[in-house]
């Protein structure tokens, strides 16, 4: 048996570069458009379906997380989608946690990071990301989803030995 | 000289379906996700890049509207984009208002229609929709956009004649 524990960090672009991208206007560059009645903080996050597939396109859904995450918050599992993006972006203001680990065929306990979103945060996981299940701090948070349709199968698990106790700290 | 008044009614996925797509969880199928602690209403929209170069995608972006309307609200100019879908979801669950015009070469005042988001609605414009620029009924309200970057120049703007007077009455 072994216990990790590792801390969850404010969510940053520059921290979050190599997992994907943060959808937020904080810092981002913007323009006018409707003859200035509105700014555009144009392509904050790139929406990638693959292209290997014909009938592959981008969806907008909305997930509502019923089960928020109590302290201490256990990971278990993680899960990556090799065929496209995905993005979480959260309607309600609330903050909630991402927890990610680099791309590649396996998942190393010690190579995971924690991110707490203020709420006006969201993240889009590039293609092949691991990443935990939504982690909302309040019930029934809804999230606008942007990912993938199409065909084959996108979703893998990485379910981690029940020996291995893996905790996200997020108090100070 | 000729003055249009019409009537915005309330936005339903029924009312809009020949304009495209209503974001929203009610009244919308779902099925559990991560082992039931999430409800995914899925794939509430079609997001359409067009699909024709291979450079182009779909972008998460954040529109800002700095200048609400104000009653009487007057429509003087549409506009389309033939290459992609064009997604509006508020983030603030503030009401917004959405005046459309079916696809076509020309915009016949008289086909167009006004609906009221009720906030926790977003809209999906089909590709070729003519739509009012964005309509905040509220100062600095921002909304997700998820549309097409790519080649090409994908916005056209009609404007009606100086002399034609649209008014949208949104009061009941």
């Amino acid at each position: 048996m072994a216990e990790y524990r590792f801390v969850s960090r404010a969510l940053t672009r520059e921290a979050f570069a190599s997992f994907g991208d943060v959808v937020e206007t904080h810092g981002a560059s913007h323009f006018p458009i409707n003859r200035g009645a509105v700014e555009r903080f144009h392509d904050l996050a790139r929406v990638d379906v693959g292209g290997v597939a014909s009938d592959e396109r981008a969806a907008i859904s909305v997930a509502r997380c019923l089960t928020p995450v109590a302290a201490p918050v256990r990971v278990q599992v993680v899960e990556r989608h090799v065929l496209g993006s995905q993005a979480f972006i959260p309607m309600s203001g609330d903050p909630f946690l991402v927890v990610v680990a680099p791309r590649g065929d396996t998942v190393d306990v010690t190579a995971l990071r924690a991110f707490i979103s203020n709420g006006s945060q969201g993240v889009n996981y590039a293609s092949g990301t691991w990443h935990a299940p939504l982690m909302a701090m309040v019930a029934d948070q809804e999230f606008i989803v942007v990912d993938r349709v199409g065909p084959g199968d996108n979703c893998e698990e990485w379910i981690f030995d029940e020996s291995d106790e893996i905790f996200v700290v997020t108090e100070p």
